[in-house]
């Protein structure tokens, strides 16, 4: 039998996938309300908001309880750290979906413009991110993980590919200056996205490795430092 | 005498503190680059992006040896989860401050142009938020973040503001298209910048009143949530 506290640990993953999936909700949504230039679904985004906000603060304060509880195994401590950064990671994705429904509706004031960039593909990329980077926290796998990391690179790529783009139509037309700018910001909300996808990522290799790749720091576990004999 | 454990949460306030400055120095390199147009400064806070990021680590590194070395007080707690959210916050910040750096570096290419926004007014608003906030975790006075949380509508509306005039201004003088664009996106940093320093200062609420303020939830302390009878 499990006891209280790892059934808690249990309950914090689950809620933290529950978090995981309104926040890919509301980035699919936004997206679709882009394609389709549809103010039914920007006003969905909108309302889920409150939403994730409210879990974000039920599973921090689930953490803390956790902690509180008892002295967690190192394992576990990194669990729960990683849960809390992920869960803050998850509630600015949501805050990225909001700012696209925003985006959207501004557009959806303009008359319709064709304008070259392809933010479904570059929607599709940045979901597929996140849902990997969901997926290796289910799984526990670092290399899922790993593979989110090289991902970014073909974000970041399109996002400039579009902004050199955009800028040229904004220059030649500048009828469509405005549409043209909403796309871009368009753009970088969705890199942004695909950050905070990378963030999650390099949580759960934290976690799982007990290492910290951050800032390409590498993927050896790092020998713990002592909490005197720093500085 | 202090023990050990306290000595190290010392230690731990200590290094936010650096990371802190070193991150309000960042932002202040760049929008001083911006308002003389100086590549020297652009360069300072690329290269500047690494510390950052090493402190950041070694920040989190020491907040999870300290949470494993014994079973902090629940204040304790809080107080090194709030460092932990407060040190992301300031690696965020350091973020901006570098792509503000690379959007000046792109405007130096172009010629200068006069645009209707004025950056140093809002940068000085968006420091200001900043230090506030880290005053208020030195301090640990609530009353200074609440302040800060109020300091941050205006700085939504220098953006807005920002936003229709440099949008007019495309629009009608498309020769300066790119340079208000990169105004445009340096406007958008700094708010995001101003976002990071509402974050600080809600996690410094959370830490000294015991409560979760986030997303407006009231500044009453929360009753504990159990952790098995949640769902």
């Amino acid at each position: 039998m499990r006891s209280r506290f790892h059934q808690g640990l249990d309950e914090l993953r689950a809620r933290l996938l529950r978090m995981g999936g309104l926040a890919e909700q509301a980035v699919d949504r936004a997206c679709q309300a882009y394609k389709d230039r549809d103010l039914n679904r920007c006003h969905l985004v909108l309302e889920g908001e409150s939403l994730i906000n409210a879990t974000e603060r039920e599973i921090d304060e689930m953490a803390f309880d956790l902690l509180a509880m008892q002295q967690p195994m190192a394992v576990d401590l990194r669990f729960i750290l990683a849960v809390t950064k992920i869960n803050s990671d998850l509630e600015r994705v949501g805050d990225q979906a909001v700012n696209i429904a925003e985006r959207v509706m501004d557009m959806a004031e303009l008359p319709a413009a064709e304008l070259p960039v392809d933010i479904p593909r570059m929607a599709a990329a940045v979901s597929a991110m996140v849902r990997r980077a969901l997926e290796s926290f289910i799984e526990g796998k670092a290399e899922l993980a790993q593979a989110v990391l090289e991902m970014d690179n073909v974000v970041d790529r399109m996002r400039d590919e579009a902004f050199i783009s955009l800028v040229k139509a904004m220059n030649e037309r500048p009828d469509v200056t405005r549409q043209a700018l909403d796309a871009l910001l368009v753009a970088r909300n969705l890199e942004r996205v695909a950050d905070h996808a990378t963030n999650i990522a390099e949580d759960v290799i934290f976690w799982v490795r007990g290492a910290d790749v951050r800032h390409n720091a590498g993927i050896e576990p790092n020998v713990p430092q002592g909490v005197t004999d720093t500085n």
